[in-house]
């Protein structure tokens, strides 16, 4: 009879484990690991990895948002698809191949809609954020770029082919938004990036010089030029890489942003849009991230510099720490208060682990090429 | 054998109940019920109260504090108590009674440390995190107040008695922090409070008029004095309270803050502390919170005026919306990107939530004398 009992109970228990030990996901986060279709998910308190996903696609360019508990990564493929994982239970929820060739995704400010921005074939579709069935589909005749939410169940994402910006506005209906188009927003928008307070769409142009921002405040918002010569100066120099806008930081009431091409960190005043100052670094910097209080930038770099990070004072606007963390630093992210930074060290297969005050490293996990590294805090962020 | 099998398996399903089912904390947070030693975890999800938490002594002026997992609430109360609430387990973990009389307490930036400030004995208490040990006692000879998380394992309190703020650094030696004292902050700080990057603190005084800032950034802060006439105006003027610094808002460069005995929110520019501006209102406020886009901002008022609450256009500064959402409304906490507002209706035992696009009510939950409501996002931010 014991033995009965046993094998009775064995069949409770894995059930048990599998609900696991109680945790929150607070401290959670998970980082793509660009090879391989996988994601890793890890733990901030333990600077450890819990498990891993696999299946999720092609991750060679792949972003992803946190459902409002922070339970749920919405994973965005560069393959169109759009993955559901369960970071708590470390399985794979759903997954549709929604479009040919995808860039970025969002999900609205009551988390029940997500949003997936595509080159392939163009324009928007809405998602069920439970489901992951269509809610809704936006063409808009060109590649859009930049996806964000805005605060209302509201979505601003820019038309690289027609220089517009789009607001979808959910609240009403969620599958048949109301749309306010804003054109000439100047000439192939690659990029897009949403102040935290929801209320700068600010959009990078390919075209064309400078950057051109809206005030979504407004109830017709119209395009603003900002940093007039922002872009590529010179014709004959390599630029390896257009910046993402996301490498764009907000310190106080000045921007920091990657120059194009040059090996110097811009200064621009938030207000006026005008350049205020530059300082030379280490190579061509490709993210300028605040450390949460705001006191430090951190920057990476391109290739063939891009086994170093530059520390700047946001006082000062000085260099003050190089680090070489390791091979192919591609991203870096804080934990929600600063204390540490994570740094994805894609040809050591490791996320290398810094204390942000001593500069020292703490920790480090292995990864395969891993690149973004996200945060759940992010799911109580506008914009991220 | 079935049956005793059955018992065998009932030994066990308990265990595997009180794990649950796996559920992220990202949208969990916590009602204080001030007069029966309680504390109610709710969803923000369903909107919905998920347990009750009893045997916190003396809730009549409590607040908290969450740990980065968003899984432990440290709940101080006024009677000297320090508890650690498992909201996803619903259960006590450990209790402490600290000192005689308590007003706040604060977590350190990586987590493991737990600081009280203390009306008697006075000074501040310095808790382990995970198991509520003292480790640090630092007599200062005074009462303190406004006690909030510094960057870097550190913690800023100001004194009643003798008008300092201290700073405790404890990243090098947490049982024993190196201390930074700063004198002439003026006579009888009542409450302070830290901006979300970490860098300035606020001293409100009840001994003279205006109010103490300093930059922690510097590495000798000096006192700044703002708003040199903010306090008491008229000898005859009822004040039935001081607000608290908590009720203070920063909407961009701009400040706007309850005024003392009158009927009006106060506006400053954050860069030279001078008062900029006035909007009348409906009492005399209490909070003035600011909406996370920063676009509204939502105020209560003290009795008799604590059943309305209005809304002001941060542009405008004009009020556009006056609601009755129910009465004795303490407390005020908006969804982490904006998009419901959860308020406390003391007299009437029960949160109201309301949509803060459309200002309609969409959901109650029953709740025994609610006061401060405390959503789990604040785990990430400086300074809560």
């Amino acid at each position: 009879m014991i033995r009965a009992c046993l094998t009775a109970l064995a069949l409770v228990l894995p059930l048990a484990a599998t609900a696991g030990e109680p945790r929150g996901t607070g401290d959670l986060g998970v980082v793509i690991e660009r090879a391989s279709g996988s994601v890793l998910v890890v733990d901030q308190s333990d600077r450890a990895a819990l498990c891993r996903v696999e299946g999720l696609g092609d991750l060679s360019h792949a972003s992803l948002t946190f459902s409002p508990d922070e339970r749920f990564a919405y994973v965005f493929g560069r393959d169109g698809g759009l993955s559901k994982v369960d970071i708590l239970t470390c399985a794979l929820t759903a997954r549709i191949v929604q479009a040919g060739n995808a860039i970025g995704g969002a999900i609205s400010d009551d988390g029940r809609l997500v949003a997936v921005s595509n080159y392939e074939p163009g324009g928007v579709k809405v998602f069920d954020a439970d489901t992951l069935e269509q809610v809704a589909d936006v063409p808009m005749g060109s590649k859009t770029v930049g996806l964000a939410d805005v605060p209302g169940s509201r979505f601003a994402v820019a038309t690289w082919d027609t220089g517009e910006v789009w607001v979808l506005d959910h609240s009403a209906d969620p599958a048949d938004p109301r749309i306010t188009r804003v054109g000439g927003v100047g000439a192939n928008p690659y990029d897009a990036l949403m102040t935290a307070d929801g209320r700068t769409y600010i959009v990078g142009l390919f075209g064309e010089k400078g950057l051109t921002t809206l005030d979504l405040w407004q109830e017709t918002p119209q395009p603003r030029r900002i940093l007039p010569d922002y872009g590529k100066n010179q014709a004959d120099l390599p630029v390896y890489k257009m910046p993402h806008l996301q490498g764009w930081t907000l310190a106080g009431s000045t921007y920091a942003l990657p120059a194009v091409g040059l090996h110097q960190v811009l200064w621009a005043d938030a207000a006026t849009g005008r350049e205020t100052g530059r300082t030379d670094v280490a190579g061509q910097p490709v993210f300028v991230t605040a450390r949460p209080d705001g006191r430090e930038l951190w920057v990476n770099f391109a290739t063939p510099d891009n086994g170093t990070v530059q520390v700047i004072d946001s006082m000062t606007q000085g260099v003050k720490q190089t680090l070489q963390p390791g091979a192919g630093i591609l991203h870096m992210e804080f934990t929600p208060r600063g204390r540490e930074v994570w740094l994805s060290a894609r040809d050591d297969d490791k996320v290398v682990i810094y204390d942000t005050r001593t500069y020292r490293k703490v920790g480090e996990i292995a990864a395969r090429a891993p690149s973004g590294i996200f945060f759940t805090a992010r799911a109580h962020r506008t914009g991220l």
